[in-house]
């Protein structure tokens, strides 16, 4: 749906494996879920780094022979969605530059609060930029380091950025990967089994295609350096206390990943059944919003007592390009996309659980649309607390003033949705459901708690003129 | 999944709606699942016919440029699946022709089993054959009807043939859909709300799309004649015994769908029950082979008590071609589009729930990657019988050797699989399922009970060579 | 230019060579100049008829793959040009059918007079047609006729057209060539160097890039049958009075290509020697209107003594779609393909000679464009007679109305133009350039003198409506 | 023919023009010939540059739909051929950056020879380089330049480059043109008529397609700046004595376009005037290689006295991607683009004209295809000295070894290429043909002698490794 969260990158490394752009490939193809605009894999023969990159799906955008240029033991590779107005190749990652120690690629998840400003003191010292990617500026501080080892250079910068980044460097003999000290976006370890391999990448889910083994998450703070002599960990920033994203559990992560220790396909259950204890509803049936709905339906469904149906179907054959040509039925939104199954909720009393609101335009569809099909009642649970304020750390989000629960109250959405009644999770159910112990969370965009200050523009409402030029 | 059973086409028709060719385009849209090699619309000014049709989905092929070209109050259009030999353009639909009255365009799902004889006969009385299609025999029996008016040409040319077809001609001023006497393929007549429109189309779920009322169903042997005079019904068939093909219920039609005046996803949930009552099996979970077996597995939790879990997960971003690069992981099959959350079958003894068998290649590899997730124990449940026997009614179906049911022992297929338990609904079951009361079944996948009589070719192995020419 | 003539089409055929399709490719594409908005080529591997026909250039069409998968030791191929309406794949050749006999394939240069009325008769006694191609009326009675061997089969269906035809057929085992009584388009027979294949194709041109011999032109009337048991030659028609197009000399065929025994280039040359004798201008230099005019301006520049110079600069690089974006400067036209050179003409008297003058939008432009370039006089000159008259033997011509010459005195075209004085070749002139012996010329564009009598709709302005249906 | 000199780049720059990107639109058309591989644009809407570039042909890159997302009064655009190698959309220009003033487009003609060795200088004190383009050093010293004013920047950046550039800059409010200090590429200076607009450009041609006047030529090391204040000239470089490359009157530029203040077709005719003096034959007839060598074998026509004709006709249909299938007819190469006319060279001596010899084998392909025509003699004549040196100023050339006058005699060249007589033009008639006065010219690739001293690499053989990633 065009009116939700997106998750604006995936990254996939692996080192030591003789087809490792392969496994890019199918790495990245598991990680499309976190971006569907460009896709990139860089890989490196031990001589030079090699890249293609390009807008699109990764199974539309690699092929045999695309994938057979690119060939060497290391790679890394990117998948990115980003909002409309940088929709742009020169956008697409990983990046690839030479600078003094010869060439390097960088791969990122995540957002760099103090980009702008770094920007303008790099552009005073006479750098230049080609792209409007935070990312350049990473680069730019990595070149412009006077230490010699990449590892340093890449402390060097990373220690005067601020923000969210799970980042993957690959030169020709190195695959680096760093999570910042809060460890906000996620970054898990892998490895191929029998004959080696060490991979770094967002989700466990990937791992699973390439039939890798998951052993841990990357920890927050920590730069692991995979070479020829290894796989080494290190600890060059300062700690710091982690703020994990929690929205990751709520919806950006697959389901059959594994962050925090834990399944997310448990969590979301998790959060149906808290949900189900919070704002209970006497109905017959609870159907999910799918597909992201379906695991906390299923808990809504299991701690209610209320059968969990399919009450509706999603339509696999979206193609590139649905035009809506007509004059007489307008708006079509998600009906392209989803039909309620009329047999299921005809003459009902109907639980909707869906895992957020954004602006609540899906939302009001779905629910004209279920009651158009004979619903009696209809009862919309949100699995996470009222979303009233933007992500900077490396999620596209609406303004704040189009995020509906920043500007309605509970009462107000459920006129405008026009469902029977709108039951959302507390902050402590959340919190209470989410894998606990060591790990902290970063929920700013229930409670505008940042976690990493932000810069002047960014906390305000609207984002900065990052760059002065634009590609058509 | 390639390995499964394919629906060869869906129909859609629409009379006196000022955007015709714009609501066939959304009904197209609807009925994707039925086809997705290729789609066409024509449609008609009252003059002249025009079409456009191309390989691929009905969202990649119309742009609003092209339906613009479209004009008039009527069009009829067509989705289309067809076996690899003829994956061309030539073969897609609807096929327009000029003829003595003028032009026709005819949009058909569903197979002739005497095109083979009929077309020698007319190529020994001088007729040309441009495609590949048995439809081209149907127009060129009307041609040669020597009747005036095009109903009653129609009827001269249906008489000739045998076989299932559900139907849609356009003339320039009219709608015509028939459906064969024995109702082997669906179709269904709505009706726009307000100011007018008639629709005739495969599925309902076409028809929920574009706001469209669901009447009932073309009764098999009737045709229905849609102009500026109105809606009229005929009869002009010999009536015969009502062979509705089985399979629509247990998995080619939308579960939205209406069919025999039940919803299919009801339909499926009952044999998911029965399934239960018949082949239990003591476990900790059921889960579903995503999407299709959705509903028979919710049914199978309902009726046993064990849980129901999305067990699967499937990746939505397939994009146009899947390569499989590598030569360390080979036969990636199934586990590009499912993965097995862990956290829902480790440990577990689980049932899995499929709506049918075709060659076994898929679901052993579905068995081996939940068992590689921690699956216990696998118990592996059919909605529907074994199905021994090639569907010659326009469903594309392996060759009889190649179906796992026709020449394993349910034991000798339970060991392919590598399941724990193998399970299939009865006969008596399923037909207990579907929507009974005046509807009778066309069963032939199961038991090779086929209700309209073969050709001698085709009642064998091979399928004949219908053409001696091919486009590549 | 767009505004010139057009020859519609140019065919090619192998037979006995191992790399069938290759050579086809080959020649079609020495053919390009006869038609650049389809191709196609059609195989036969000794069983079947493959084919592969696309809209565009021939060397965009085929690639190494798709040539691959037309294997044989025979092959037919196609070049056509049409005119806008029909501009579709539909029209598209070969046109490859199924009838009695098998598959047949044909390739048709040329154009029927009486293909409307055959329609109608064909229509009536239930034939449909799928296509617009006069070309599918042929294809019906070789199918309708009830002679045994596809020779006598094609006799009979050609024994009721009348039109111009230069035909290639293709079945299974035979190629067939066949010109019509009157020798109005051309066809030449050739024979592959070594071991041998023989080649029948519209030009010589073609014989010379796959290195074989140049031997014969087809005959009118003549039908050369080439199969396993060698090349034969039958005279199964009336004869009849050769007339031969004699535009073909004047502008179609390429300059390299023999007709009529004798090199074009050296025809052209001739015509424009005969030029400067009837319409001698007083000048500094000749200058032709590149590439057409470049043989009739040296003609011209050795008549007359006046220098030789390449005036107009051709730009190469025109691309698939130019645009004419801006609203400041409007009506390029010719200017985006042609620039005068100012060296060349500024302050000088010059002659500029051109093959023929359509509409005249390009001449006046041309002129203009000179003129800019500061020419002090232009002289025009046109090495063929005024074209008054449409062709209806295969040629897209406009409306009669829209040809200046057919409109205005040479008078009133010279002021519409510009140019200081204009002048055409004389009809006796013309007649005594081109080789002459047994040759006899259909000159119906300059005379009217149709040398083939035409329907009653088609000796009228108006070009009869062919087709009820239309593709977008 | 591929087997050329491929010039690198053409520049068309506009300022004060209310369509400034679609003037910049038909400029790079009339400039194809300049660059075929990738064309941009970039304009300026007084507040962002907004830019489009794009692999493939300027009428193919741009639709009017792209040039109206180029909005703006002032647009600068680029034609670029490059080495294999090199042939990525990295390297298209152009070139757009953000830096500290402010965003910058800059298109460059031209080749820096300290490139290299400044990229390391750069890199050294923290630059990244993204594409292999020498011109992204020149974007770098602009953004370190302490000056303040743009055009301070430009000469404290040009001041430290050695080599040869036709620079265009664009910012939000000027227009820059920078010719380097020897002149060795082209750059024009023109004035739209009526209502204003400064355009600077490769080659007067552009001027002609959109109606400007030609002014005059930007000098060696003038700068030309248009902004809102007028078109301003400056002298910022200290004097240097012109080198401009002489082979733009012998191969490169257009025969439409005047440099020197000589219309190039003439200067062209003139070396075939020469030619026939130097290298006399007894021939019957002089035939140019089109279209390059048509100027100057129309000279040595005029000049022998020997009848020009056009023996070799080109076939202007080559498509995007010519195959050459086939195993029995091996090598192609010319034969597709060009055949001869047997009419004109059969039986007679014949006198062939070219431009330049680079490798040799298209020459001996074409004296092949002459000879097999019929010709009697064959005496190949070159409108210049031997080629025996690379370029390093801006031309893609082959390696010395590579260049068959730079490794075999003038008899031995004569051998491999079969011909009876092999003729070049001498220096020294070459200097006598070529617009003198205060011109001097950079005739290296003849004689070695390279104007402006090269970085140590350069003078060997290898081109150096510019850059350490590659994108595929």
């Amino acid at each position: 749906m065009s009116d939700g969260w997106h998750d604006e990158c995936g990254v996939f490394g692996i080192h030591g494996h003789p087809e490792a752009s392969n496994m890019a490939y199918l790495g990245l193809y598991a990680l499309q879920h976190r971006g569907q605009e460009s896709a990139g894999i860089a890989s490196t023969d031990g001589e030079r780094i090699i890249f293609h990159k390009e807008m699109g799906l990764v199974a539309d955008i690699f092929s045999e022979e695309i994938l057979s240029r690119l060939p060497g033991h290391t790679a890394i590779g990117h998948v990115r969605y980003s909002t409309t107005g940088s929709s742009e190749l020169k956008n697409a990652q990983p990046l690839v530059v030479d600078f003094e120690s010869g060439a390097i690629a960088i791969a990122h998840n995540g957002n760099l609060v103090n980009a702008q400003e770094l920007k303008r003191e790099l552009e005073v010292s006479g750098s230049i930029f080609q792209s409007s990617m935070d990312t350049e500026v990473i680069v730019h501080l990595i070149a412009r380091s006077r230490k010699e080892r990449i590892e340093d250079r890449i402390v060097d910068a990373l220690n005067q950025v601020r923000g969210a980044y799970s980042l993957l460097f690959m030169t020709r003999d190195k695959l680096i990967g760093v999570r910042d000290p809060h460890g906000i976006r996620p970054l898990a370890l892998g490895k191929m089994k029998g004959e080696g391999g060490t991979v770094i990448t967002s989700e466990s889910c990937a791992l699973d295609l390439i039939e890798a083994e998951y052993l841990r998450e990357v920890e927050p703070g920590e730069m692991i350096v995979v070479d020829a002599r290894g796989t080494h960990s290190h600890r060059p920033f300062l700690p710091a206390v982690e703020r994990f994203c929690i929205f990751e559990h709520i919806y950006f992560a697959r389901p059959d990943s594994i962050m925090g220790g834990t399944c997310i396909y448990e969590v979301r259950k998790a959060l149906g059944r808290q949900l189900a204890k919070e704002c209970p509803a006497i109905a017959d049936v609870v159907i999910p919003v799918p597909d992201s709905g379906v695991p906390a339906a299923l808990g809504f469904s299991e701690a209610s007592g209320i059968p969990f149906e399919m009450g509706l179907i999603r339509n696999h054959y979206v193609g590139r390009t649905f035009i809506e040509p007509q004059q007489s039925i307008r708006h079509f939104g998600v009906k392209i996309k989803l039909n309620a199954v009329r047999g299921v909720v005809s003459g009902k009393r109907v639980v909707v659980v869906d895992d957020s609101i954004v602006r609540g335009t899906t939302g009001r569809k779905i629910i004209k649309m279920i009651r158009a099909a004979g619903a009696k009642e209809i009862h919309f649970r949100i699995s996470s607390p009222p979303t009233c304020y933007p992500c900077f750390y490396g999620i596209d989000t609406p303004l704040r003033r189009d995020l509906i629960a920043a500007t309605h109250t509970r009462e107000e959405t459920n006129t405008y949705l026009s469902s029977d009644t709108l039951g959302y999770l507390s902050m402590e159910g959340l919190h209470a459901c989410v894998p606990n112990g060591k790990t902290t969370y970063c929920d700013a965009c229930f409670t505008g708690n940042y976690s990493v200050p932000l810069e002047k523009e960014e906390s305000g409402e609207q984002l900065p003129l990052f760059h002065a030029s634009v590609r058509v």
